[in-house]
């Protein structure tokens, strides 16, 4: 999406000097660094150190590692040893296993000979597959927010609550929950978007520095706010994306989404979810039951990252020493709670029916 | 309550100084640092730039700050000049007023050559009238979760969820919500309480502080967890304190306390508000449509305070520049979402009738 006029992707590739660039996200929302991953071992770091993050992104980054392993070095052995290098830079990330597992796959038949220019290509497709579902996820919950901005009788905004960054930070482009906000805007429609700040880790302001770079009216509020803002009709929809739903429909996203899900039905707001149908998983059932919830580390919670008077980026300690922390990264929202799945092929109920429907084959 | 094995309140009189003597909470937790309060311009500065916080806590410093005036000058003319200079230290704390009303209307008929006697002793009597109310609140809260604790079939502690600060920090001793925890651990029960941080000004750093200082197992949290908690049995009750509630039982409280009343609903955890009946409000009946709600300045959601690796305070700035921000301060939690209203007389239904049998005298 735009930054200051201007159309970034989170990665490219740098055709002139044949190398990947990327936006150094550790620096957002303050200082938009950009850097050229020139060596596996930049690779390695730009994973490991979450100068990219999000499951698409970190998957395309990957297949673009394993192209410049290729470029190096195109045996059977050095596939192998760049899989095992990559995907040890964050092995719980299910999509960066995925796009390894699938790049082995693809070049493994290819004559060596042929394995640069092939794992460069695919990197290339899987890339803009990415940005294809996204920008259809956009289409599709665009439709939405018309149908909204058409019903009302005052010249306001539609007001759009979300939470965490499934923005295109965490993308190649447009973003999941954020597609069809990006959309609306760019369609001429008046929207607002209340953006929770997502206690610990604070992703909300790379919420808002998208919208902010993209040119989208936003506000930036606690997590605690949206409750009342519902309640006195500030709110006419929520979107949030996931990085896991049931084949039922319960929906596991970043910690706090549930809190959200209870106020919007309690106020009659309609809940979005936002997804990829990749991340859809039709092994499980009872999302609240059945879906192990990480413990990140305690200092997330005690300590807070920004900039200080003097520029730079510290953290600095919350809560007083010796006080224990807990840090549950995700929450599920049961099926109940959520109004409809914005995935790539249309808007599908929360329900086992529902996605069975619209993904007839992996019934 | 309890700093290290030895009692404190957040304010008591120095009989060998003669001086009034606080925690000044503004380093706070780091930083526990006692202040004499000598001069009307300490006590202004103690209001003002919240040395003392919490409404209790204000009046009762307010009443000592009419004490030393009464002490330099008992002059008709002086009494009023002392309110006047105390009451604009904090003009919207309703608490400051009441207690300078208080203290005019009983100084007003004494003899001059007595005020100063006569006022230092009210402050006296109001510090401990806040103690008092704040103790039953305790022995009230205590039955409840004695039976929480015996109906437990395993050595789990009796988990609490609490957020904001309304502890002894806020009164001037055993708090609000927290003087049931304190009565329960000290009468031996196995509780542990989950602190929210409360964003944006994370006064849960507070409450953590009080129960680590006082031995009271307890673990800080998002604001975000509680729902995620609560779907896992993890909480068997909140208790959380009050700025204002309404005859009939709607509950004006720090912002996102309706969040948690939702998730409590959902997942049958009882839901207590403590409070001292003065923070009753018998003037309103429907606390969504008419309570105002105080939006607070922003740089408590873009920016954060905390402690420096070189052990400084200082405030880091979270939030991109330039993205808006919004900072409502509090919330409703409507009636039918709370379980029962812990007062000093005792435990009554959040309903206009439960409240009037409780407080006959009042309608």
């Amino acid at each position: 999406m735009k930054v200051d006029g201007k159309h970034f992707r989170s990665l490219w590739w740098n055709h002139d000097a044949g190398v990947l660039e990327i936006i150094d996200q550790r620096w957002l929302p303050h200082d938009m660094r950009i850097q050229q991953v020139g060596t596996m071992q930049d690779f390695a770091n730009a994973i490991r150190e979450m100068r990219v993050r999000g499951a698409p992104l970190i998957g395309a980054t990957a297949a673009y590692g394993m192209a410049l392993a290729m470029a190096e070095n195109p045996s059977n052995d050095n596939i192998e040893k760049a899989w095992a290098f990559l995907e040890e830079t964050r092995p719980t990330a299910i999509n960066l296993r995925w796009a390894l597992d699938r790049c082995r796959l693809h070049l493994q038949p290819i004559n060596e000979s042929e394995r640069a220019q092939a794992a460069l290509t695919l990197a290339h497709e899987i890339a803009d597959e990415d940005v294809e579902i996204n920008r259809n996820i956009g289409i599709n919950g665009l439709e939405i927010i018309r149908d909204l901005a058409a019903n009302k009788t005052t010249d306001e905004p539609v007001n759009i609550l979300t939470h965490c960054n499934a923005g295109w930070l965490a993308t190649v482009d447009w973003g999941t929950a954020t597609s069809p906000m990006f959309h609306a805007h760019d369609a001429g429609i008046n929207i607002h978007v209340w953006v929770d700040e997502t206690r610990p880790r604070n992703q909300g302001a790379l919420t808002a520095w998208e919208l902010l770079s993209h040119g989208v009216p936003h506000t930036y509020i606690t997590d605690n706010a949206g409750g009342h803002l519902m309640q006195h009709g500030m709110v006419d929809m929520v979107i949030v994306g996931t990085d896991r739903t049931t084949r039922t429909g319960d929906v596991c996203n970043k910690i706090g989404t549930y809190l959200k899900a209870l106020a919007a039905k309690d106020n009659n707001v309609p809940f979005y979810v936002a997804l990829p149908s990749p991340t859809i998983d039709w092994t499980v059932s009872d999302g609240i039951t059945e879906i192990p919830i990480e413990q990140r580390n305690v200092d997330e919670i005690t300590h807070i990252q920004g900039k200080t008077n003097s520029g730079t980026i510290e953290s600095v300690q919350v809560s007083p020493d010796g006080s224990p922390a807990g840090n549950p990264a995700f929450d599920v929202t049961p099926k109940h709670l959520v109004t409809g799945l914005i995935t790539e092929r249309g808007v599908s109920a929360a329900s086992a029916e529902g996605l069975a429907d619209m993904f007839p084959e992996f019934q």
